[in-house]
């Protein structure tokens, strides 16, 4: 007996401008949809080979234990904190905004001792604060966030890594919104393991958490006393599977996977150069396209994000459509143009928007989409 | 400037008759292949509470934690167990196969005393051998496998279920390979616990972990007097984006869920009942079309899981092509014959096969198809 094929499920056409996930390439939607092959099939372990090539490529590493995690960002996140940490030992945590924090989090659940540098949500940490505090901690791990999802600050690494390094410490970098959009080196900048997600400026769809571990890194972690607490995450399990013997540990997410080859494929044949500057284009063209209608950039010039923009808002959105106010103009913007804009996390929310222009977005003509249906909303146009 | 999309990446058209990843249905693929939407969406959250409420009625439970953690299976049992574990807990598990020695593992990982009681592989638990530990340890979780993917072994839950929660304990389940493919009836059971994967009789694709806790296992992690070892998998958290009120938590993996919701109406649709049988044809027509080649089933006929048939091999197999033996058979179906069988793991390395007949697989002809690439393989014909 065959069973009719229910109707698919369908999502409105929307134009994601928030913090991710953003729109995914056509071809990448395509590859996906490809009928799979087994996770210990030899022409997908070849698709695998590739991928952690190009990851490596975009991460600017050498790093053997480059690899996408089989979750979301959020477990590429506890994957380097919780194998470099072992209960009891020190680690300094720069919090300048809601993923710094979140990592001070997932460091104390592993047995840490947290020592945070705060610095106000928008503005950088300070490297003369962060070497302060490495100074005087001297802890196992220094981890800070690359590209701040929350405010929309790219914090300079090199001189925080330096110090880090200088003092023995591991150095663990979150590129979420970074890799695939930003020059990212970890070779260079001595970055022991690093974390991203598919979803902002590779234009995959949310699943995997692109990560890096430098050899020193590897060798610590096989060093440890007792075992990794996440079984799932133990990146000396994962080396298994990932690195030459290919021995099951868990199942791959194929499909997943199969988007991912895409979406590295189309970043390495735009160019790394390419992208960054497109980047940083569309970013400037969307600061041009919002100031005359009184949005102004949260983040000073010099230290901007280009692929998420946080901009404060001017009191023709805090008051719009009487109380609806900001939050409602984000939903008018959703039901009545299909387009996402981020509202403020934290400390920020109600006062900022969050847009993302990210992977295939960050383009001039999503700007002018998202300024022309404010113009209309605001009664500007 | 527009960059040339770059070849798509292809695999082989393989027919998946290994412990999963199964063939997707292609309307699953379809579904995967929509644009997205974001994680916080109106559009989105509804399909999200579909396939919460559908995913209730599988697993056979009221319980409104029911939920796909964004990763693949091993993180749904790591999930079950961390959050029910500190540190100092006991916990008593049935072991029969790797999986349940993997829950040992992560158990051991999560600070807990481990009492194992073995089974031999092929075997069921002897609920009478898992009273005893129980009365004995008194442990605050019992955990065991529903569906022993490693040994083709489909255990009977009641007894031992009740025997844990006579003494108190927490229950924790291992679904994988029965969730969508057998009954599972969480409720009826007793049962706190449970995980499953998307890549067996769901017929999706690897990436989605399916999880159910009850109330009381989630009044109990409340109640912890430390944190949750893991922030991505701590259900108190999870519950804020997967109950009413969804609030951020990680960015959920949208395309994934597209597919998951699609095959859940796919399974809907057919009905439980009628899919439970479909399977159990299934695995009859294996037993008797690989019974004339001299492959005989590992497990007693009344404990047999009907979605994984663990077989025992003949001679002609284990002495295939001089030298090449099972594995090298295994490699010219892959190859030759684009049919994906599962080997031996651990103990039964070298010494049986696995076929999985899952999800949309579990259909006579693909019996058949493998049954005739044996018979030409095997000079039977």
């Amino acid at each position: 007996m065959t069973v009719p094929t229910p109707d698919l499920p369908s999502l409105p056409p929307r134009l994601l401008l928030g913090p991710g996930p953003s729109n995914v390439h056509p071809s990448v939607l395509a590859a996906m949809a490809q009928p799979l092959a087994g996770h210990l099939d030899p022409a997908f372990l070849a698709l695998l080979d590739e991928v952690q090539a190009n990851l490596r490529t975009l991460f600017g590493t050498q790093n053997a234990m480059t690899l996408p995690i089989s979750a979301t960002g959020s477990a590429g996140m506890e994957a380097c904190l919780v194998n470099l940490l072992e209960p009891g030992d020190r680690i300094v945590v720069g919090v300048n905004g809601v993923f710094g924090g979140r990592m001070c989090d997932v460091a104390a659940r592993a047995g840490a001792e947290v020592t945070r540098v705060d610095s106000e949500p928008g503005t950088i940490l300070e490297p003369a604060a962060m070497a302060e505090a490495i100074a005087r901690v001297k802890p196992k791990v220094v981890a800070f966030v690359h590209a701040e999802t929350s405010t929309g600050v790219l914090q300079p690494v090199e001189a925080i890594a330096a110090a880090a390094r200088e003092a023995g410490a591991f150095v663990v970098l979150d590129c979420v919104t970074s890799l695939g959009g930003l020059p990212v080196r970890l070779d260079d900048w001595g970055i022991d393991a690093a974390y991203s997600g598919t979803q902002k400026c590779l234009a995959c769809p949310p699943g995997l958490s692109p990560v890096s571990f430098s050899d020193r890194a590897l060798d610590a972690v096989r060093a440890r006393s007792r075992p990794v607490q996440s079984w799932f995450l133990d990146v000396t399990l994962l080396a298994g599977y990932f690195g030459g013997e290919r021995v099951y540990h868990h199942t791959a997410p194929i499909s997943a996977i199969l988007g991912l080859t895409q979406g590295l494929r189309l970043v390495i044949a735009e160019g790394l150069d390419a992208r960054a500057a497109r980047h940083r284009d569309a970013a400037a063209s969307l600061y041009a396209g919002l100031a005359p209608l009184g949005f102004t950039p949260l983040v000073a010039e010099e230290h901007r994000l280009p692929p998420l923009s946080t901009m404060r808002l001017p009191d023709s959105v805090l008051g719009w459509n009487g109380g609806a106010g900001e939050a409602g103009l984000r939903r008018r913007l959703l039901d009545g143009h299909d387009i996402e804009v981020g509202g403020g996390l934290g400390p920020l929310a109600g006062k900022v928007w969050r847009v993302g222009l990210m992977g295939e977005n960050a383009r001039k003509e999503n700007v002018d989409r998202l300024v022309g249906a404010l113009e209309q909303e605001l009664g500007q146009g």
